[in-house]
């Protein structure tokens, strides 16, 4: 079992370096995503900040970095809303301590090697009474312990909080043809994989309360789903795309069956009910707010230039789209996903039959995309600690 | 002037990876004098630490950690010399907060790769009453804030304060034929070299006066002499033989003159009355203890199985070598030497010239140990911040 747990943390972390499949050149919709809930976050901080209840130096931590242009974007955001309510109300700006965290796999070497141009801009756009900004990498994962006691004063993150600590136990070779959970995923595994998602929560919120002051406060935005049923297309249809992927090439016999039955991926999208009980369960802090949002998946590609970013019940324009935009469309999803989940991947099958899979894949998404309205659903929740 | 500053930040670093050239494997002189100054730096933290001048957390910084196995075996001998003691006492063993700088280039993903077992090991080691250990990287110049005030208790550095911000103004093209001071540098460059160490060192403890608490003590071993003059065999004879190198490959028309002409170490290799003088104007902290040692060049190789440490005045055993040794160690100072300096060479050269340049650099090592004994000279000092 321990094993099992060792290998999930080695193994999951986005695609590194810079290249054409890196997870910094394919990240788009992350970014998208992290604009999208900008009023929140920023809303969240300046309570914070106003009630005063911090030293001259602000801590703030990136929960789930990664590595690529959103590790430092965000960041950049939470220092100039600081930075504009200091201005505003005629206070000097504090000294910000930034917290980058991650898995020990993920690749900060490269978030590293962009901090002193980080710096140089961040004294350039704020002028010169902006105080230091120190950043530090934190290494390790967030289902435990990453910081002392009271460190902390802000927690964001984005886009992380769907991954697991482990698959579920009792999962694997019992989920068949699926990868994830889908709507022939027997009760047993959506009850494993709902109580695993349970389990790391409930610890992310423990270790948060140790490490936030008292009044600190967290964003977190979790790609999940508006309906209730765990099953439901909204967080399984991308990872049930992939599967028929995987099942297409076991019918032309390049993967073996076995091999795909006991793959499963890491990950649970939960809805708003989900990630508000186990706040109420833990008792240490108060819900601000719960939003979901939705954003196609058509937003992972470069020209579509709009920022798109749609509520629940506004409209969406993706039928308008031409076909050889879907298929642009489908590529850029697949290189998304790519990024996201070749390590996983590539850890179970080997390197040999990867690109075999995206290709695929990005046939299955161009084919689907043209089809039907497609989409991401983030869950967004706003917290203060209350004890 | 600000463009040199840079380049000098980006261009400075150990080779990484875990290569035949990486400095991970090529660390054993760095190493050894690490195991050197244990006592004294066991002596400081034990000091401060039975001082109860810190809360429930320790937070100790190690500063230019490099990447390799001496990264993460400094605060490993640390964190035991504090749980012997609080064993010893009957205490609690703190939570500990580690911190491992190294500039933005340094290879962190390396470090961070091998925490999973360097945890599991103290834990191992430690058994279930130790406090959990927090571990962070933080890319960055030492010659800079780093921390935010009042953050640190204790402060290690070990071969990394001979390496200054940037090569001295004015040196370049007024040194020629050296590469680093020399006998034959000119008053003008010595004086540079000199001034250059002074402003870094002096701002070294400025910032870090800043971030220890009250109290709070440094450990620092750097690369120097024992005698007054700067451009004494002590410190400079290892660098004169790669300009040696260098020369004889400018004579074989292979490197063009004004390349070595233009091109100076950024290193300083003070003696302890130069660091005592800073350490005195700066003015908040009280010095302890200095100290200085020797190690054989010879300790660079692997089968040289004592730990050789000979404190100034005790003998040393190399005349004792019969040739073949005298290959092995200097082929191996070379190597450590390659790990060091490589991307300082190739950033200036280029890549096609390496090899021969260390194995024109071989050749001179193996001839001139075999006729002389060669050493490097290590200046311990041991601070309390007074103010």
């Amino acid at each position: 079992m321990h094993e099992k747990i060792m290998e999930v943390f080695q193994v999951l972390h986005m695609n590194g370096g810079v290249g054409e499949k890196s997870y910094a050149n394919n990240s788009l919709v992350q970014k998208k995503v992290i604009s999208m809930t900008k009023p929140i976050t920023e809303e969240a901080i300046i309570n914070h900040y106003i009630s005063g209840k911090f030293s001259t130096t602000l801590a703030i931590a990136d929960l789930g970095c990664s590595s690529g242009p959103n590790s430092l974007f965000v960041v950049t955001e939470l220092i100039k809303s600081v930075h504009k309510i200091c201005k505003k109300l005629n206070l000097e700006s504090p000294e910000f301590q930034l917290y980058l965290n991650d898995l020990t796999s993920n690749d900060f070497n490269a978030i590293f090697e962009t901090l002193p141009s980080f710096q140089e801009n961040l004294r350039t756009q704020m002028g010169p009474n902006f105080g230091p900004c120190f950043v530090m990498g934190v290494p390790g994962s967030f289902y435990g312990r990453l910081f002392p006691p009271n460190t902390l004063h802000f927690v964001h993150s984005s886009y992380s909080l769907q991954w697991l600590s482990k698959v579920p136990e009792g999962v694997e070779n019992n989920n068949k043809g699926n990868i994830y959970l889908a709507s022939t995923s027997p009760p047993s595994v959506v009850k494993a994989y709902k109580e695993q998602f349970q389990s790391d929560f409930s610890v992310f919120l423990k270790c948060r309360s140790k490490e936030l002051v008292d009044g600190g406060s967290m964003v977190l935005t979790i790609l999940g789903r508006q309906n209730q049923d765990p099953t439901s297309k909204d967080g399984c249809y991308i990872w049930e795309l992939m599967a028929m992927a995987l099942n297409q090439m076991v019918s032309e016999g390049v993967i073996d069956e076995r091999k795909v039955e006991s793959f499963n991926i890491p990950q649970y999208t939960p809805c708003p009910s989900e990630l508000r009980e186990e706040v109420e369960k833990e008792g240490s802090f108060k819900v601000n707010k719960v939003e979901v949002s939705q954003i196609p998946w058509s937003a992972t590609t470069t020209n579509n230039n709009n920022d798109t970013a749609f509520y629940i019940n506004e409209y969406d324009d993706e039928e308008d789209y031409p076909n050889d935009i879907n298929q642009n469309n489908g590529y850029c999803v697949a290189k998304c996903m790519r990024a996201v989940a070749e390590p996983l991947l590539v850890s179970h099958f080997g390197e040999a039959i990867i690109d075999q899979v995206f290709r695929t894949y990005t046939q299955i998404l161009v084919h689907r995309m043209s089809k039907e309205n497609t989409h991401f659903f983030n869950v967004i929740i706003s917290l203060t600690k209350t004890q």
